[in-house]
């Protein structure tokens, strides 16, 4: 099969590259380093110590014996993509290249609208190639769970049976995303939709939940092949910013009181979703959606995981709330479903302290690199 | 009031501005000629003579002996509306700023993206302005009736009361817009509110219907005050589209078998709804949605009528049904509630022949200046 992996530089895209070559696919990846430039932007970096694009791509094909085409190429350039599609008419589209930050969105206008536009038209300029170049394609694209807020009634996996009046219909899943970076998924969302309605292309949205860890089979093989990670409050996620955070002596930081709960998976979860999603594509003309974690917990809950493990191997973590920069609900109804992807095999590694353990062990090979600047959080909501 | 109008110099916004100016209220405005240079790009134009807007504003002062402060700006010039918002310190915003042809936007990718781009780019600037510098305003928006789509329920006044799984919310109405620039006013839609919910703005979208008509108090007084008439296959609506076709001898042309169903006003009711909405503000932090229509007709009905007033007037009009260039459902349930903007007061002007005649009239005056070219569908969804 013939993968493009548009963002394929990046925490997942690089990992999911590896992955599928492995499977013997043929993998292009793109990418123009929006999120190098952004954390240059910030004056951060990831913890680990990343190869460049070339540097891996040469590493993995000195490894694996396998290539990986690999392009500059900001997917916004719509006859660069043009091009592209027409050069390696992908059989499936994996989209992570986007700009995923819903802080980074919500410092001022100018990075809301960079955001937006970014990914709104990137995305835009994929279905387009997809209608003119490669109709049979299948469009694998990363959304969020964020998409949809909290609503005070179960998610479902992106449509919704509505009866009203006495009549029915199954409609897009009401969505009240948080940031503007959240919104641009939805607007995504719906693009997407219409390309698929109207147009007959076939993709996949997965709403994804928060990721963390650091390795998956193909990272943990050479230092050259290890995948960013991000702690900052920019670009960081919850669980590796924790680890972060108990390694160096930091308090914990847990937002307000630490009960809003969110959907988090494992990134080798993510992996073999994106690769199940892949190799049972859509039908024609259908946008099928899967909420794409294994478990949720509240970040209290989660933040009490990494104090828990780290005090097992002798470090003095402590929890502390700080006021939350974002605006969320804290105490909120959280049901979402995520059974396709089970349906479809997915096996998932649920968090364990062994996992937390070896996030705290790579995060302590490299905590010489912590940027102490960057952890606490300065952008805020309103 | 201090009434700042966007996209001042169009169909809608030009009536607009004249009516607040007639009942006293401070009127600023603002345009960068978008639909002037579409019709430059298309070699098309109004079928009416329309004055420059500096003419408009002079000949209003003339007649009226009231100042409308009119500007020439890109509103997707984030410094300018910033400077803009300082200056003229709104109370009111009335967007009519955006591109808004489904047509034009499914012309090709550069025109899918140019209307995205241009609508939700300049709709977040003044949500951001009014943030940044005007929090109190109130933004009355135009969506419209197209966000919704066609679906098998009744469709409310954007939120819907759902009950799913024992459990009970007030979302949003889900979208199923049918054009790339329909697509654009449901992600202003969310846009909008996030801005309400997280910062507290006060907005009424005012989804509408299909506009018809020519005449508003203002427009009638002097030709140089007349507002544009467009007929053509990208910027015309329906039923200004089949008095010219009528008057002209070219058959009437009715998309498909013309079943489809859709929400119809007449130019002074847009007036007198955007005049409620404006004079009774949303509340801090409500995005209000009211669906802006007086009632619904197939498209065959409407062009039944005009072939009916058409032949009173000695007119030899035909129907002819051609192939539907969009992509839409011709048979579908429709039952679309609308009832905020009666309880607010509106008094709707339902279609008469007499109203029909009137358009036929005027397009009599002025059918020499018809481009046969630009009647027939040329732009095809698929």
């Amino acid at each position: 099969m013939r993968v493009l992996i548009l963002g394929g530089d990046g925490y997942l895209g690089w990992p999911t590259a590896m992955h599928f070559s492995q499977q013997g696919d043929e993998v292009c990846i793109v990418d123009d380093f929006t999120r190098r430039r952004g954390h240059l932007e910030r004056g951060t970096d990831s913890l680990t110590p990343i190869a460049t694009m070339q540097e891996r791509v040469d590493a993995w094909k000195q490894i694996s014996g396998r290539d990986i085409d690999s392009r500059v190429l900001d997917i916004c350039d719509w006859e660069g993509i043009c091009s592209l599609f027409s050069e390696f008419r992908p059989d499936a589209i994996v989209h992570y290249g986007e700009i995923p930050s819903a802080p980074y969105s919500m410092i001022d206008r100018d990075h809301a609208w960079e955001t937006q536009r970014n990914n709104v038209e990137g995305c835009m300029n994929v279905i387009w190639a997809m209608k003119d170049i490669t109709p049979d394609a299948h469009l694998v694209k990363l959304g969020t769970m964020g998409e949809y807020g909290t609503p005070n009634i179960d998610i479902e996996e992106g449509y919704l049976d509505i009866e009203h009046n006495g009549r029915r219909d199954r409609l897009p899943f009401p969505k009240l995303p948080g940031s503007m970076y959240h919104l641009s998924k939805v607007h995504d969302s719906h693009n997407i939709h219409f390309a698929c309605r109207v147009w007959g292309l076939r993709a996949t949205d997965l709403n994804q939940g928060v990721v963390y860890g650091i390795h998956t089979d193909e990272t943990e093989i050479d230092d050259r092949l290890l995948t960013r990670f991000d702690y900052d409050e920019i670009f960081g996620t919850a669980l590796n910013r924790f680890c972060v955070q108990a390694v160096i002596g930091h308090p914990i930081t847990v937002y307000g009181n630490g009960s809003q709960t969110r959907g988090f998976l494992n990134i080798r979860d993510t992996i073999q979703c994106i690769d199940l999603a892949t190799r049972n594509p859509a039908a024609e003309g259908e946008m099928r959606v899967f909420n794409q974690f294994t478990e949720t917990f509240s970040v209290l809950q989660l933040a009490e995981e990494v104090v828990t493990a780290a005090r097992h191997l002798g470090y003095n973590a402590e929890l502390a709330h700080v006021d939350n920069p974002r605006w969320e609900l804290e105490d909120h109804y959280y049901n979402p479903t995520h059974t396709g992807l089970l349906e479809l095999g997915l096996k998932p590694r649920l968090l364990s302290e062994e996992l937390i353990e070896t996030v705290l062990h790579t995060v302590e090979r490299f905590k010489d690199r912590v940027n102490l600047r960057a952890i606490d959080p300065a952008t805020r909501w309103r």
